[in-house]
């Protein structure tokens, strides 16, 4: 048997033909062209789902489940996408849709922050932990929590909004509306600002950085330049890894979970990121000195976290 | 059938025979004495349990589990309290203790915050809520999560330290360790400490505050004069609403709970306090756009909370 698993974004379509033991064995993408109506992007979806089966050789009645995974507000429950920042869904019966459009009736929903969660718990970074955060530094901060292989999804499917949990009182604006969310401190966009910041401080200050010579400057640059012996992007990489740490610890004490996976763009830096943050977590964290403690790992599945949770709905 | 619940603090024991109702028909109680040795405290625990009992003239074959809610970290699955600050605990083995004491299997463990949110998840402000949050407003800010009538424990028991949130990177020292815990500013303790130095400032200041005459500044020293009308006093309560609101805010971000209920101390304000908190509270929250919003209520057992949710353990 398969499962198809679906990454809806708000530049691309990505769907899979997932395995029994979670590999995808097919995939096919699209670019979502998120301006367009939204049913012309549910056809595209359902269009991909029957390609990836074809392509595979293999029949639909051999599919048990099709997962998707959107961005936004998703109500698990009714297969709704209740509401999308960069898409255009407003109260959007998706799984509805997609049953009609498939003849299909084992259609399931998820956040795609949830979905990749799930996926990393499934395949992933916390294949066999009986509960697991994931936390994605992109854009955004998103999180997701698995416990007991199931979703936190809370009694209106909004739960897991991990990036915004205040860790500054009053802090930096957030598109959320509040001040200080751990999303304005720890996301890509955060450590580019940082970055920016420390670029024109050093520049009224007479100092020189590395970071000016950038011709983009962005989640990287800090992290580069700190390589290559810069101090003050070191300063920078330094005050990120902090505000990441204490947001982590925040998670541990919530729900110390078996395993913290990090994902995203910035968990690109790998285990040199886990080595910079680990002793400032423990160090924060509730329980240190018990036996048993919060596993921190960089994400496994990369892009593909999202089609293989989505299979796993 | 009947149930024995025990809350075990740090001045007193309470036991109490609960039925099938969640009503406590006998109860009895006994100084702690927590300098003495750990046996003689689980041995007074049993005398307990056997005296509710008989009191209630049934007989203990009717009885089908005894819970034991205790402060500090208690591993549930083991059965056994691994740490307690203010108990002479250090891994006992309570459960395995009872059960040679009193000749009896079906002994259940938790910590004393956990098993107060089962209790008003059970028979309090929670009952009938799919997923709940009590958070105790007290010497600290204790947590409890309940998601589908199961505590969140986390792999290693230590989960549900909310109060250890960490709501301002930097600020006021926790006696966890750590800078910033929201039992910083929200706990009855920070509220004093609040009010202390809002004395001393008005000192300072030659400003005249209802609140410098309190023979003894506690948690409602500040409420009390401001409802009298004492500007100064309205200061402290507003800022410690606003913080209290900030964390609030939090939960609800993480959990979506279906009802948050509010206890220890602090909540013997009441509504008054719901009224003061709920505006910030949905102003800061995500999702405040959605039909299902988290309920906020003063818990309802009071005292009784820790007796009734061991019970239900």
């Amino acid at each position: 048997m398969f499962r198809i698993g679906v990454d809806l974004g708000g530049t691309n379509i990505a769907v899979g033909l997932v395995n029994e033991n979670h590999e995808i064995v097919k995939k096919a993408t699209t670019p979502t062209f998120a301006k367009r109506a939204a049913e012309e992007i549910i056809e595209d979806i359902a269009r991909l789902c029957k390609k990836v089966v074809n392509d595979a050789g293999v029949d639909f009645s051999s599919v048990e489940s099709v997962g998707v995974a959107s961005p936004g507000l998703v109500n698990s429950g009714a297969g709704v996408v209740e509401y999308a920042n960069n898409l255009p869904f407003k109260d959007l019966h998706v799984a509805d849709m997609l049953r009609e459009l498939l003849s299909f009736d084992n259609i399931k929903l998820a956040n795609d922050a949830n979905a990749a969660a799930l996926g990393e718990a499934t395949a992933g970074a916390a294949t066999g932990a009986s509960s697991s955060v994931m936390i994605t530094l992109g854009t955004g901060v998103g999180g997701g929590v698995v416990i007991d292989g199931k979703l936190l999804t809370g009694f209106n499917f909004a739960a897991g909004e991990l990036g915004h949990i205040v860790i500054e009182v009053d802090g930096r604006p957030c598109t959320c509306g509040r001040r200080g969310c751990w999303e304005t401190y720890s996301s890509a966009t955060a450590l580019t600002a940082m970055t920016n910041e420390k670029i024109e401080e050093c520049k009224k200050a007479g100092r020189y950085t590395k970071m000016s010579e950038a011709e983009r400057v962005n989640g990287r640059t800090a992290c580069d330049a700190m390589r290559a012996g810069d101090e003050a992007a070191k300063e920078v990489y330094d005050k990120y890894v902090y505000y990441l740490a204490i947001g982590l610890a925040n998670i541990i004490n919530i729900f110390q979970p078996e395993v913290i996976s990090l994902g995203g763009g910035i968990s690109g830096e790998g285990q040199s990121l886990i080595d910079a943050l680990l002793p400032i977590v423990r160090k924060e964290q509730y329980g240190g000195f018990l036996d048993k403690q919060t596993a921190l790992r960089i994400a496994k599945l990369g892009n593909d976290a999202g089609i293989i949770g989505a299979a796993a709905l």
